[in-house]
């Protein structure tokens, strides 16, 4: 008897019998999503509103999800240059379905790949609370921090996380949306600061801010945190990704040759004609 | 020398040493979209309408925007039923980074899941084809053919794809689409085929539309393939899926046990203390 | 109470409360595999009739190990031109750990390239139903249905699934695999029936069986089912891949460029300016 | 003409227009892994050796071999039990083909599932690094170096890795390995390490070792680093990934819930009947 109780208890889970969620309450017919029947959103919210409404519980103002707009149509496509684009095309030249095809786009967001916006929201997140900035710091202050900051990466020969492209000398994604932040006046703390921060790499390095160090600045100051960050840059990427997928089903041969036998340089040993 | 040639020509593609692609190009400091400037693009498309864009190659009319929106939101969330969200919190519970549980999720994209957009599409489409049928024919005889496929169905006892749900008599989000589908006077002649076939399986054996039927019909009406309807169940769960897999990795304990001991039936061979 | 027991019988199964499996029963300080403890299994088995055992339920003869460690071998590796192998260089590239990376190679085993294996099974398997086929065949008369297969092929112009290789005309592997199963007195009508295909291919066509097709027979032969088949393909190259995403983490630059501006064809638009 | 050269130097890489590899040549008709024919490895190999071949570079001893066996074999299988197994079942049911179920299962081994091994063998490398431990060490010296690493930990209250698991007091893979590793004579200095603060923690805390553990300071001793262990798990664990996608494809219906609606407990908003 215990040892029944105690087994339902931990079905799903250590503490409880039931999987918890806060999410969306499913009941036969009815489906209720942080607390809005699921027909009204239908009718009523905009995709953009139901994406905010889903990852922090509340609807957006107009003003919040005009701004997350900007940052999705940011980060709609980078051509073929990416690995993840190369991933999802590879994955559907071998004739596997779209789902997966893109699933191994996803995979290739690895840290060095879309986690980039993760590390630049926690660069920047990290300098704010450490020097307890806020919005009425002055231009004068928020330059000799800039200062210290660049001169530190510098001086370590790091790589400055949201700053630089392997593509671009100037980001245009970045550029547009820096521009829309101060015409929309929408310059909050974290946006400063990564300004900050580029004026200075532009004076020294002649290095610009990228559109992961322009929309880290911007989420961080719609309130979200470092880990949600690559969750908008995969939402905003996703309908490129299956344009490109549709393409290279459409429009390229099944499991053609990437590279040629030509292209690969062997550098390891020649046979062996070993004794076994 | 040929030899040569012949590999230059074949370096990344069969025919041709480039990667070709109509999506983007990609140059210095400027990104072009199918054929907008991204910094355009930015500043004035809604994410809808670049979806369409991105997929399309073209900006969508307001009206095929605003359709898009709702189905868009219908797909958003339905909690912690499906594989693909439970999928996506294990993986996440196991300690992999969001996109690999995000990209888990993708793959219980399977035909029974996702992929039931696919064929419901091509059920309609194929009918459409088949019976010649457009906008003006009757209701009278599109309920003929309606009555003709779901006896020919049920005969054969195969579940018609679009329509009844696991958990629900009346999926709400496909009763509600289809209310907006006539309100907006967008029921083009698949929508139509698609509320004839509700209405004569309501009627032998109270089996009602899904939200997949119903944005099978729409998604055929607006232009869309059978092999793109998956695309749109993917970008408009996506969000939902973050969501589930953030909550996950804030709200439970890592590596929580997903079932006991006692939740298991070992059906197989017992230890037969075999001599090696 | 009934709703209380109702969620018990199905909390992880429609018709059942627990998860039914034949493979291993787990109990708290006790493994049961396919009926034997796991501690006998680590102590007297080869890791090649561990898989045996596991996927099949029963230890295997020492001559089945033995055709099996063969097969498995085959697979090893193809350097760096499968997509497979790319898209796992690719992924670690992007700074993923490499169980991510294999994921996406197993994700690029698409029909076109380890689905191969299952078709090439398939069509062994359908003919030697269809012909009632069996190991008592004369050379005549499966000669005589290999040209029929051939033929129809060609006529059609498909590619024999199992023939052929796009960098190879003579498959090594295909080579040695065939002239082991003779020198084992290994050739069961699958295998009889490949051998007679390729001898009428390369009449025809000069075109030989390759690895999968010379897989396919001994497999089938082995009583695997053309569903199994490319479960040995996996296992078999799993170990390559292994040591390719060790080989791009080690050896290459993160993130590396794996093509440039130049090698991309933008066939697409060009800038419309067009006025929103 | 200098462009076009530039561009096929820099097709696939930075640095250089070829792809390099040392695992494998591929030429017309000859394929050449790790300085071998694959002929010959194919004829002459055990997939063991194959195994450590393709990984190190070079053909194994036999007592190498005989020892990655045992280690291959201990991790077939925990049943359904490991979030890995579960996810590649969830996925298959959805309709997904076996290579996509198997992917998420490898998805599945984030760092608190396979990746434990890596955490492990990472301990044990960094104490005997940091302590220069070698094989003369006395079992007194040993035991007090062990005695302080236990305490570090329990007074963090940090769970050391490799020791402990979630369904067994005593893990009997982990018993037998450590039996066979004295018996064989194949105790390094790892292994003697991890068997020292065992016999500290079971004084402690009734806490012993485990599978991962046990593996760990094998690994290590055989000269594998900490990034590596989790290559093997992957490779011991596929056919038992394997036999678990077969059942479920072949023992279990389609799509079938994994749980219904009285096993999730919704704690969200309830339906707020918002004007929008």
């Amino acid at each position: 008897m215990l040892n029944d109780n105690y087994s339902v208890k931990n079905i799903l889970n250590d503490n409880n019998s039931k999987i918890k969620t806060k999410i969306t309450k499913i009941e036969q017919d009815k489906l209720i999503t942080r607390g809005h029947c699921q027909k009204n959103l239908i009718e009523n919210l905009s995709y953009i509103e139901m994406i905010y409404l889903i990852l922090k519980g509340e609807v957006p103002s107009k003003k919040i999800a005009k701004i997350l707009n900007y940052i999705l149509v940011s980060f709609c496509d980078h051509g073929v240059t990416p690995p993840s684009t190369q991933a999802a095309r590879l994955i559907a030249s071998s004739g596997s379905p779209i789902n997966v095809a893109l699933s191994g786009a996803l995979l290739s967001f690895g840290k060095n790949h879309a986690g980039a916006i993760e590390k630049s929201m926690e660069l920047l997140q990290n300098i704010v609370i450490e020097y307890d900035l806020n919005d009425s710091i002055s231009d004068e202050n928020i330059e000799k921090i800039a200062i210290n900051i660049v001169n530190e990466f510098l001086e370590n020969k790091i790589k400055i996380p949201g700053y630089g492209h392997r593509y671009h000398k100037k980001d245009p994604r970045a550029e547009k949306l820096m521009e829309i932040a101060i015409k929309e006046d929408f310059v909050g703390i974290h946006t400063k600061l990564a300004l900050a921060i580029e004026k200075v790499l532009i004076d020294e390095k002649n290095i610009r801010i990228n559109v992961d160090g322009a929309n880290s600045g911007i989420l961080l100051d719609l309130g979200f945190s470092s880990k949600e960050g690559i969750g908008f840059f995969i939402i905003g990427r996703l309908p490129g990704l299956i344009a490109h997928t549709n393409e290279e089903m459409m429009d390229e041969s099944c499991f053609r040759k990437f590279l040629t036998l030509d292209d690969i340089d062997y550098q390891g040993k020649t046979d062996s004609h070993l004794n076994f």
